[in-house]
């Protein structure tokens, strides 16, 4: 295995004793089935099986990709497709334990036309995405009985809630989305109330599981919220060029970033801007061609969806390289 | 083939008729080497094919992935380069006709001992990104030249000026920035100026060829530079959920789109925000689960690069699917 100096750049680097902290610390705090670790924040089998033998078998999805991917590295004990689908076919085709989110009489029928026998009721509790009017939850979950389909209970989702970095605000509309969730709970029975996030994991008290998923690398985003998960993911990048107006430019750039929650950050430096293949930025101190930088991602998802492969190293030493393989639709 | 209602979405599709369109648009104004193609907004070997088979024989790359792409699908008879690199020996190694740029002593030295025999000088005309200043070129043609290596020019990119909507202010600072490469071509001497952009393709008149790339499949962003080239690029979504609220949600998100140029259009409806996997929109008419929808890209470049595959379309006919063959790095 080289070193992170033999490293052609941009690398996406994982931090292996940071990672298993906080995986450690959120298997801790809800273990075994409590914590439903969402797939879509990494894209990545080989961290999905570390998420497995710290015990949790259950796995959320947010892509039939990454559903066929967990039940082709045979971790499908029990997985969630927590998103929308009208053709399902795909996912009544595996051999594996599959559910999936439903919001409307269209995407019951494509569960049941498809072939996958379980569903969860997606319940809108206060973000304007998709999930049903929770008045309307009880009536959805007769016409999937009455069509042969499982409804094993209910899901929603405070995204709304789950980046602010107020703890106060966040518990207080933590507490209004659950209160309309076990509305729809009572209506519609079930086993399951499926919830939550990397920012609520701790304030979500309602849900028999919580689909974090940010938790294990993180993200200059969720390191606002004094959670106690830290950054183990970063962006490794060479300096090639400088000037004498102040600034120097990295080989990271938009392509390898992901930028939706705006730019990343540099260690010691102040980013100017990203280009496709480039950052511009003005380092605190002085800076050499051939230098390496730490790029700090905004957002985590899309930052690894970027990439093929990302680097765990221990220190200097490059330890594995995990293929980031359940990216694509 | 399929037909485009057969597509899972998000699927990426190219209007072949307006490709072929831009395509022979820049090849009646740029001819032959006039143009050399930027490979980067595409990543599409496919799509180079097009470009070489009405004339344009040389490209430019971003990244060495996109280089030993490009040689290993036959086109690589002068591919430039356009950014700096530290180890060169990838370069090196292909068998081909590579020009890289440098712009320090450092990356002349990477290219004399990654075996890559000519360079480009790149020079600063503006934009604070990789490029010498424009009075240090001779010096660094000459330590070039003394290490062996072929000094076919110079580069210099006037991205500053590219996007600027009003033709007049871009005119204006395409002069400036030319006039600095001038002065910096005099002093290197070579037979290559290699400039320019899709914003600038027909005002740099300096330039003995222009790096375009976006022209190919343009983007929303370009789109309001008035140019004689056509929106040929667009993101197939499917509506998974509606709402009395007014809005409706469908599966194109962050990681099907370059978010750098902000959020992207959609056809007859205002956009709210992009999640990882969705788009929440307020459509402007009646709108069911299960109704498609064209997302127009902001960025063409990060977006291409999110995909695998673009499928080319004829009307409603899918003609060809194309491989996006030279992503990552």
């Amino acid at each position: 295995m080289p070193f992170l100096g033999d490293l052609a750049t941009p690398a996406l680097v994982i931090d292996a004793a940071l990672l298993d902290a906080n995986l450690r610390t959120m298997a801790a705090a809800l273990p075994g089935a409590r914590l439903r670790p969402h797939v879509k924040a990494h894209k990545c089998t080989a961290l999905a099986r570390r998420q497995a033998a710290l015990g949790h078998r259950t796995f959320t999805c947010a892509t039939i990709r990454e559903v066929e991917g967990l039940v082709a590295a045979g971790l499908a004990d029990d997985v969630l497709l927590a998103n929308e689908v009208l053709d399902a076919r795909r996912l009544g085709a595996l051999d594996a334990r599959v559910t999936v989110a439903v919001d409307s009489e269209e995407t019951i029928e494509a569960a049941a036309l498809g072939g996958v026998s379980a569903v969860l009721i997606d319940v809108n509790v206060g973000m304007p995405r998709c999930g049903c009017d929770p008045a309307d939850a009880a009536r959805l979950a007769d016409h999937a009985r009455a069509r042969g389909v499982e409804v094993r209970g209910v899901m929603g989702y405070e995204g709304h809630a789950m980046l602010l970095p107020d703890r106060t605000q966040r518990t207080s509309l933590v507490a209004n989305a659950m209160e309309s969730l076990a509305a729809a709970h009572a209506a519609v029975g079930g086993d399951v109330v499926s919830s939550g996030g990397t920012g609520t994991f701790d304030l979500n008290t309602l849900a028999t599981e919580i689909q974090a998923g940010s938790y294990a690398l993180m993200d200059t985003a969720y390191a606002k919220l004094a959670l106690p998960f830290r950054p183990a993911l970063s962006l490794l990048g060479t300096v090639l060029s400088t000037s004498r107006a102040g600034h120097a430019v990295a080989d990271v750039g938009s392509k390898a970033l992901g930028m939706d929650h705006g730019p990343s950050a540099i260690d010691d430096a102040d980013v100017w801007f990203f280009s496709d293949e480039h950052v511009t930025f003005a380092p605190h101190r002085p800076t050499r061609v051939g230098d390496r930088v730490r790029v700090r991602p905004a957002h985590v998802d899309p930052t690894m969806a970027c990439h093929e492969r990302v680097y765990l190293v221990d220190g200097d030493r490059v330890v594995d390289t995990w293929l980031i393989d359940l990216r694509g639709w």
